[in-house]
């Protein structure tokens, strides 16, 4: 994919490696999020750990992408389309970031609580956490293609993922009622749920991201409808 | 203040508005916080409709300093530390806007809950709440001097947000446990005190941009301590 024809080939070159850089990023906030859904359902504390110490190599990158972005910016003085994408891609990693945090949130609840007995409220973030990487994997291959398109399917996913989250909180705070000793044990796992419901929210900055790198458009802070129209 | 000597007068003009436009938008939200915080406590309802009206003036403030920053790198390929100013102002103004975030959700909150009898649960949030907005007045003011040691130190409040909103949360808990029909209610308040415990972390988000800014040093992801080591 090229971003346009520069006269200097050695700057598609550049812009490309920081597009693969995040991408790598990406996939590996992804497998993340899926080793931490692992660790919660199988109780493994041994993969939870393992999420919890490789949360440093996310933090790393982002870090990395960001110095390369601004070395760009300041060696070759992108304008137009090619700024708009380093723009884009400083803030996609951070929210990459965030939703790594979002890994390691659930990877410790994994480990806090003890599971034998509560191994239902477990259960109950299931599908949630399913949605969100399904989410985050389709705004991942929505970015690798630049697809406006792909983009604002996703951003739409975040009503679903929205009314999931507020189904998981019903249940587990009928739990709550009914044996009011759980409360602390249950809300952990409610900090887990809402962590994994901001994912999405995340997800979809960064379709906002993708959309204002292809179509020049700030849609940030714009519904739904006045995307749509955004994007006519 | 000059950050540099520029052969365009003119681009240290455009640089000190875009500075001065941020120090407006944290001043906006600190108001907003300070508003929420009131509505909550003196179960206002109109003021914590005006919290939730205005938040569309901090989006419309993020969207066009974030044009400005832009604006100025395609226009006057700024280098070294104007670029890095640029930098930290654009993640900045992420952070203001998601505290933006956090008044209009307390405001909410303080719509929501039916305070006659739940007072207690809102006034448990008070202490928490003038901490959180001690916390952004004091990286507000770091940030128009752009003083280091002042960022360090603000960095360091964050744990004693951290401790007092584990102390709310574990008050609420009792709540809970005693007259588990109040669990609705009370999950709501526990929301909003989540909601301004973040507010912390965004506030030392904000003292690492000026750390990056005036020091060129990258200190996300590192303790205090090496936080500490860094300035040194």
């Amino acid at each position: 994919m090229q971003f346009g024809r520069h006269i200097s080939g050695q700057f598609n070159v550049e812009l490309e490696a920081i597009r693969t850089h995040v991408l790598t990023m990406g996939g590996l906030v992804e497998q993340q999020l899926s080793f931490a859904m692992q660790a919660l359902h199988k109780d493994d504390a041994d993969l939870a750990n393992k999420v919890i110490r490789d949360d440093h190599k996310v933090n790393a990158m982002e870090v990395s992408i960001d110095e390369a972005c601004t070395r760009i910016i300041a060696k070759r003085q992108p304008t137009a389309k090619d700024l708009r994408l380093i723009m884009a891609i400083i803030k996609t990693i951070t929210d990459l970031e965030r939703i790594g945090d979002v890994a390691s949130k659930i990877a410790q609840g994994a480990i806090e609580i003890p599971s034998t007995k509560e191994q239902k409220f477990h259960v109950s973030l299931e599908p949630l956490c399913r949605q969100a990487i399904t989410m985050l994997h389709q705004v991942l291959d929505a970015f690798a293609r630049m697809d406006v398109d792909a983009a604002a399917e996703v951003h739409k996913l975040d009503d679903k993922l929205d009314a999931e989250y507020e189904a998981v909180i019903r249940q587990l705070m009928t739990y709550m009622m009914e044996d009011p000793k759980n409360i602390p044990n249950i809300l952990q796992v409610m900090w887990s749920a809402r962590a994994i419901e901001r994912v999405g929210d995340r997800c979809q900055n960064i379709c906002e991201y993708i959309i204002y790198f292809v179509k020049g458009k700030d849609v940030r802070h714009l519904g739904d409808q006045s995307l749509d129209d955004a994007l006519k």
